[in-house]
C-alpha cells in the first residue's frame, strides 16, 4: 500500500457550484479507483476561480452596502476550503458508497507556514480572480496603488499577489491521525492558509496565495507520502510543447527535469510550477516519485501506464566500495 | 475527564473578520480553561451574521456581475465553517501555546443529515443574514415568492428559511477519531451543512439551516458527551425573565423545564431553543448534564459555581425491590 497525495487543479472544478460539482462527480472514480488499487490518498486542490469569485463578491458587495464587511484574503481561502471541501466530501462519498467501500472523508481546514522573509513578498506574481481588459485593469491599478495587475497568458488582466513557497503544514498532526485510521483527508485546499510566524510564535494570515503544487508537494513530505501525483490538463509533460518536435515524456530524473527547466522548456504560469514541484518532493527521500497526469488517467498512470514519473535518477549510481 | 461539547454563539463571534479575532481572543481563554482542568473539548458555533453576509454577498454580486456565481445556502454554511473554523484554530492555538500547552486543533468541515419530511420544511421560522425594513421586505416579497421574511424581535425583516431537526452528523467519526488523539475539534459549524438522503442513500444539501443548540445537542449524543455547553449572554436561565419577579435558576431537572417551557417562560427566538436543546441531551443518556451560562463563567460553571444545570432529576426514584 502506498500513501498519494493527489493535487486537483482549482480551474478543473469549474466557475460555479453546478460546475464543481459535477466536475467532482468526474473525478471521483479516478480517487475511489486508487482506493480500491490499495492506497491511502490526501486530496489536495487548488482555488484560484473559487476564492477569486469569494474575494470578488466581498469587494463588489461590501462596497455597496455597509452590512457585509470586507473580506481579507486568507479568510477568502478558508471560505474555499469550506466550500471546496464539502462538494469534494459528498461526492467522494457517493463514489465510495457506490463501489461498496466502507470509508470515510474529512475535510481538514489548513494553515500553511510561509517565511515572511520570502523574497516572493516584494514581487507579486500569482494571478487570482477575474480577468478585466487592460483599460480597466489600468483604472484599478491607478484607483488602489496596493493592487498589482498583469496581462495573464493572453486571456486579460489579473490582480498578483505574493506567492511564497511553503515552510510547514500547520495542520500536519491532524492530517496525519486521520490518514493512519483510512479516512480520505482532504487538506490545503488553495495550497492552505498562508500564515506567518510572528515574534511570539503566534501564527497571523497574510495576503498572498501559496501555489498549490508546491503546498502539495510539502504536503506530501510532510505525511510521508510515496507519491504525489500532481493533475493537469494533459496526460504527460513535454517539451518541445506545442512545435513539430513535442515530445511525451515517460520519465524525468532529477538532472534532466533540471536542464529542461533551464532551457525553459515549461511554460511558467502552468507546467514550471508543477515540474518543479514534482522534482522538490522527488527529492526530498528516497523513493519518493512525483507523476504528473491527467485526473481520468491517474489510476494507470499507478501502473506506469500513463503520466509523467518524476524521480531521482532511474539507476542511482552506486560507489564501489 | 469529562468529554464537552461547547456551543458558541454566532453572534457572539461578532460582524466584521476584524471583530470575529477579537471576540475568539477574548473566548479562548474560558475554552483553553476547561482543557486545563483536565477536559476534552469539541467547539460548535452559530453563524448567523456569517452566513448572512456570505449569501448577501453573493446575492449581491451575481446580480451585478456574471465573473460571480449565485451561491446556494448550504455552500455559505460551508465557506462560514471554514471562515470561522479557521479563527477559531487560530486563537485557541495562541492561547495553547500562552498556556504551554501542546494541544492541536482541527476544524472538521461538517455535514448534518436532516428529515426531507421534517415539518419545518413546510413553515420557514429562521432568520438569517440582513436586517430590513418593511418596506423592502415587502419588496423582496412580492419580487420573489420563494422568499420568505419575518419581523425579528424589534430589529427589523429578515428572510426566513425552513430549521430542521439534526438527524445524524455525518462527520461523526471523523470527529470521534481526531477527540480520541486529544485534538480540540471544532465541528458542526452553523449547525451544519443541512444534507438529505436520497433515493439512492446519497447525501445533498438542503436550502436550510440547522438550529446549532440541536446540531450541538446532537453532536454531544453522538460523541458520548458528558457535558453539552451552551453559551449564551446571560450567566443562567430565568423565569420571570425581564420582570421583578426574575428568578435566575442553579438547576433543572426536565420535567420542571418542561413545565417552564410549556407555561411560556423562554423567548422563541433565544433562550427556548437553548432549553430544548440542554433538554433533549440530558434526557439522552444516563449522567449527561447541559448547562447553559455565559462564556467567560463556562469554568466556573463547570465547579458548579455558575450557569444553570439541567439533567434528568437530581435525586432519581429507585424502585423498592
Amino acid at each position: 500500500m502506498s500513501r498519494i497525495v493527489i493535487a486537483l487543479g482549482g480551474n478543473a472544478l469549474g466557475d460555479t457550484p453546478a460546475e464543481q460539482r459535477e466536475r467532482i462527480a468526474g473525478a471521483a472514480p479516478a480517487l475511489v479507483g486508487l482506493i480500491a488499487q490499495g492506497h491511502e490518498i490526501i486530496v489536495s486542490h487548488g482555488n484560484g476561480p473559487q476564492v477569486g469569485a469569494i474575494h470578488l463578491a466581498f469587494d463588489l458587495a461590501s462596497t455597496a452596502t455597509d452590512r457585509v464587511p470586507g473580506m481579507p484574503l486568507p479568510e477568502c481561502t478558508a471560505m474555499s476550503q469550506g466550500y471546496i471541501g464539502y462538494h469534494l466530501q459528498q461526492g467522494i462519498l457517493r463514489e465510495l458508497r457506490r463501489v461498496g467501500m466502507p470509508w470515510h472523508v474529512a475535510s481538514v481546514v489548513t494553515q500553511v507556514e510561509v517565511d515572511p522573509g520570502d523574497p516572493a513578498f516584494a514581487r507579486p506574481s500569482k494571478p487570482i480572480g477575474a480577468f478585466y481588459d487592460e483599460a480597466a485593469a489600468r483604472e484599478l491599478m491607478a484607483r488602489d496603488p496596493g493592487v498589482q495587475m498583469v496581462e495573464d497568458a493572453g486571456r486579460g488582466w489579473r490582480v498578483v499577489v505574493p506567492s511564497p513557497r511553503p515552510v510547514a503544514i500547520v495542520e500536519r498532526d491532524s492530517i496525519l491521525n486521520l490518514l493512519d485510521h483510512e479516512f480520505i483527508v482532504i487538506a490545503c485546499g488553495g495550497g492552505g492558509v498562508p500564515v506567518v510566524r510572528d515574534a511570539d510564535g503566534d501564527l497571523r494570515g497574510v495576503p498572498a496565495v501559496i501555489d498549490k503544487d508546491f503546498a502539495s508537494a510539502a504536503l506530501a513530505e510532510a505525511v510521508g507520502a510515496d507519491y504525489l501525483f500532481i493533475l493537469t490538463a494533459v496526460d504527460r509533460v513535454a517539451i518541445g510543447f506545442g512545435t513539430p518536435d513535442q515530445r511525451d515524456l515517460d520519465e524525468l530524473d532529477l538532472a534532466t527535469a533540471q536542464r529542461y527547466v533551464d532551457e525553459g522548456q515549461f511554460g511558467a504560469g502552468s507546467m514550471l510550477p508543477k515540474v518543479q514541484a514534482a522534482m522538490q518532493f522527488a527529492a526530498s527521500g528516497p523513493g519518493r516519485r512525483a507523476v504528473i497526469c491527467s485526473l481520468e488517467k491517474a489510476p494507470l498512470a499507478m501502473q506506469g501506464r500513463s503520466g509523467t514519473v518524476v524521480q531521482a535518477a532511474a539507476t542511482p549510481v552506486v560507489a564501489a566500495s
